[in-house]
Formats: C-alpha cells, structure tokens, sequence
C-alpha cells in the first residue's frame, strides 16, 4: 500500500518535497470502508491544505477519490466489497493520494455506473460544493420548474466548481450566466451548459449591461474574492445572495450589504465533516449527482490525467492548481 | 396640516432644531392614500436618518403611523375613507410627524381592530423587520411545527424589534433566547415570551454553555454587530445564520464564516421600497401581525407615549432613542 505523503509545510519552488511511503494495513472501524483508490481528484484546496500547519509528522492529500472497496467495517450495511464508489472524504482524516484509503461510509456513495473511475474522481468535491451552495445555502428548490426564472451568476466558469456548478443550475431550471477570460474557456463554459458567458476583461456591470443580462438572483463566486466583492454586491438583485468558495484576503466593508439587504454566504465542503454534523448529507448528494450522471443529465469534468501515483505527479498536479488557469478537472490516475 | 421637520442634519447636543410647519393639503396620486395620523411610532432609524444629508429643503421624520384614511386616489380598490390603518411607510418618502400623510396603498393594512391608534402604530416597522429575518432572510416555514427545535438567539430582546421579534419566533415554533442587561430588560424579555433570557453582561458562549444552551440555529443582532460579529460566529451552529439590522462601525473578516459555512444577511426595511421590488410584501406581512393580534398572539410593544405632535416631542424622542437603552417601543400620538 502506497501514499504520497508531506512532513512538512512547503511552497513549491522550494523543491519537490513530497515523499512515497508504504502503509501496513490498516485496521477499520466498524463504520468504515477500505478502498482500493483507482483515480484521485486534484482540487485547489490540496494545495491549501500543504501550506497550512501539520497535526501529525505526515500528511495524505487528495479530497476526491473513485475506486472499488476491498474491506468493510463490522457495522456497514449499504456497501460490500467489490463495489464501485466515489467520494470526497474528510479533510480531518488522510486523502486519496494513496493506492488504499480507509474513509467513513457515511461519505461514499456507489459511483456512476457510465463512468470510468477517472471520470467519476472528478466530480465528488465540486458537486458537493455546488449541491450545498444551490440547495443548503440559496435554498433553491429541488423542483427545477420552481428556479425558472431564476438567475445565477458564476464567477470562474470554467474552473472545476464553476463548471459542474453550470452543469447542475441547469439540470434545476435556473438560467446561469457565467464568466471566463479565454477563448477555450468560454468554449468549455458553454458546453458545461452556460446559457451565456461573459467576459471577466470588462468589469462585470458593464458585461450584463450590454448583453441586457437581468440582475443575478444569486452570485456564485469561485475566483479573488475581494476583487468580486463590490462588483458583485452592486450587480446582485436586491435581497438577493452571494455565495464564495474562496478566502479573502482582506477584511471587508459588510455595510455594503446593507441598502439591497444582501446575504453572504462562505460555502466550505468540509464544514459538515470538520463538525460532525449531517454528515449523511455528502452520500446525499453524491448519489444525486450518481443518478443524473447516469442519466445522461451531468457529464463528468475531467479534462487531464495524469498517472501513476507519485511524488513527480502529485508535484505536478500541485503546480497545475497553482497556477490557477485550469479548465475543468485534474485526474491523477492511481493504477 | 401641520408637520414637524429638519431643515439640516444636526446633532441633538446643538439644540432643538426641528421646526413646525403647515402645509398644503396635497394631491393624490392614483395608488396613494390621505391618512389622517393618530400616532406615530419612533425607531432608532429617524435618528439616523436625521444625520444623513437632506434630498430637499425639509424632512419629515416618523415611519410608523396609525391613522384614518380621509382621501384615497383615483385607482384605490382595497381602501376606503374611513378605513384605519397601520403602516411603516418609504424612507423615500415624508414620515409621520404630522397631522396628514401622503402614503402608497402598496404599503399599508388595516391596523389590529383590537388595537388602540397607539398601539398600532407601535408594530409595523419593528414587525416588517422581524418578517423579513425570519421569512426572507432565515427562510423558517411558515408552518410552526416545522420550525420546533430549532432555535434563535435575538440579541437585545427587550427593544424595539427584539421585542417584536421574540413574539413572532414564538409564534411561528421557534425557542427564543434573549440577551438582556437589566433587570427590566429580563422581566420584559420574557413577557414577550422568550424561553430563556442570558445577561450580555458575560459573553455569550459563557452564558450558553452555563444554562446548556443548544448552538443557535439563527442569531438576529439587533445592538452592535461589531462587538458580537466574533461571539456570533463562535456560537451559531455550523452552517448557521446570521443577521444584524445594526450597521457596522469597522471592516470585518469574513474568513470566520468559512470554518462553519455561515451565512450572513445585513436585514434593511427599506430595502424593498427604496428598489421597489416587491413592494406589497410590506402589505402582506401586515395583514398577518393584524390578525394574530386580533387573535391574541402578539401584543403591541408600546411602553410609553409622548403627545402633542411637537417639536418638543420630535426632540424628546429622537434622544430617547440615542441613549438606546428604551423597552419595547415609544409612540406619539398625534392629536
């Protein structure tokens, strides 16, 4: 069993400081499910998560994970061995840069059955955080009928939450407006479902102006926080919602909510996990986006893969998320 | 018609400067309505509104009224003359300090039958506000049951909307935890029905843990939202709400609400009426305080009343509210 760990906090242009370790295996606990990890999912916050302090001497990244269980815990009903499952897991326990991950079975679900383990790594941690921005924090209903009319706006379309995110407002019934900087992203957003897109060069009042784009119900901001913040509170509809995924940088200004009363949300996927808090929610979700995968409805993210499992590759994916161009999803193929 | 205004925005230590005026009998417009004010209710915003630079040459605070409708415009169906009714008004447009109010049908009920001008004019803008947390800002259910165990925090129960605001959440299935200060402030807190009252003289999380308090699913800030922005985070329960009507004096770190996914509304009466969207929400959310008063649920919130419509009283008013330590709400009654 291999991983690829760090055991220290490191910036990448120190070096690629990565390391391969073999793990025994490991004992489950009776809620838990080992798996043999096929494909693992690359998201910005694996590199968050290498710049932020150690809790133990070696760290397993890697949030989303495709591959099939060759263990189950005393007490786990829903999944026996040989199944397929996705998940994202918790970033309180190790992640999916291994070849084996021991991950709760509250957290998995079976994966799409129309997909290969590649593609089916690529959706667990962006569709969950678009599932809990949707539908816990604008309360959009589940009856697509209901959100027509209703407008998104998506900042960073073609990035790996900004293009799943597309993808299931549509399958919701809400128009989603979207925006990009490049030629192939705007390709991209619009084949993720993007009934417009607007380009990020320009500010963005004066992108809905021209196109005569209504106030935006509900902004989904996935990209610089702070430099969106004043644009999107002047563009949101009055007592409409803003939702972000990204930190800030800076304190800011909340009185500016104040004149349309405003809500803003900071969405994080892991805050159920980190709380223990209605966690069955993640394999809520999960199987939803299991459904309509293999309904034809969402088509799987990935763009790149790469493979095998090991330092240089992780270094690489790492070096992909930092440069923050990225169009869609990073796979690293396990086996 | 006599009406008392500001002709200059002025501190009270600079003196009385309000003035009595009479003015014209105006024209209507077709959607709007002559009422003959019986009394008007005082809110912390006409003194805020005071220190903002004047649109005109005169300004007419007050935004409650209760009165008699004496002219109604050309296309007027839901109102006739005669009609008593109860209303917060536009900050767009002239108050209630004064005998005859020009006023948007849009914008008004028929008052609580079983209301006194003066009780009825206690309710409507601490009542709107409070709708508008919890229905459009907190989506609670419309249904109670739905809402039982769930709980909010209101911090400063004992004024003017937190008075308000404690009797609806009850109403409508919430537990209702109060903050208080004083002895008065407790005894009122709970007569309008709080399930537990804690002293904001310790901190919160102090006060929570001491009487085994649940984490808060809400928590509405009705008194200084920068020195509880921190306690707040900390105590609401993750993926929580929260919402001040209290505007901030500083820049704050929205990065606290990641660890939790909190979300965070800045609530504004005049929201709807200063973008006029959804304007005759107003109306709809009176009709419901109307009929749970006359059905028992709520009561008014008046604790005191100043009368004749004076610039003495304009003055004493506007300095009861800058002290902010009044109990429920302070009304003038006009003649």
């Amino acid at each position: 069993m291999k991983a690829i760990v760090s055991r220290q906090v490191f910036q990448l242009a120190e070096g690629n400081l990565f390391q391969e370790i073999n793990i025994d295996s490991p004992q489950l606990k009776e809620d838990e499910v080992l798996v043999k990890v096929h494909a693992s999912g690359v998201n910005p916050v694996d590199t968050k998560i290498r710049q932020t302090p150690l809790n133990g001497n070696a760290r397993i990244l890697g949030f989303d994970a495709a591959g099939e269980i060759v263990e189950v815990g005393s007490q786990v009903t829903d999944f026996k061995v040989g199944d397929r499952v996705f998940y994202s897991g918790s970033n309180q326990q190790s992640g999916s840069n291994q070849t084996h991950q021991v991950v709760s079975a509250h957290y998995i679900a079976h994966a799409p059955e129309s997909l290969s383990y590649e593609d089916a790594a690529a959706l667990p941690l962006t569709s969950i955080t678009a599932y809990e921005t949707f539908f816990d924090i604008f309360r959009i209903s589940t009856n697509p009928e209901e959100n027509k009319g209703k407008t998104v706006l998506i900042i960073n379309g073609a990035g790996g939450v900004g293009s799943i995110a597309t993808q299931i407002a549509k399958a919701y019934g809400l128009k989603v407006v979207t925006t990009v900087g490049r030629t192939e992203t705007k390709e991209w957003s619009l084949k993720q479902g993007a009934d417009k897109v607007i380009n990020h060069h320009n500010t963005l009042v004066s992108e809905l102006e021209q196109f005569e784009l209504p106030a935006p119900d509900y902004i989904f901001c996935t990209y610089d926080t702070d430099h969106y913040y004043e644009q999107m509170i002047e563009l949101v509809k009055p007592r409409g919602h803003i939702a972000t995924i990204v930190a800030f940088k800076e304190k800011q200004d909340l009185n500016l909510l104040k004149s349309k009363s405003i809500t803003f949300s900071h969405e994080f996927m892991f805050s159920r996990a980190l709380y223990q808090t209605e966690i069955d929610q993640y394999q809520y979700y999960l199987k939803d986006v299991a459904k309509k995968v293999d309904e034809g409805i969402y088509t799987s993210t990935r763009t790149q893969t790469l493979t095998p499992l090991s330092t240089e590759t992780i270094y690489n994916a790492h070096q992909e998320m930092e440069k923050q161009q990225f169009i869609g999803k990073l796979v690293v193929k396990i086996i």
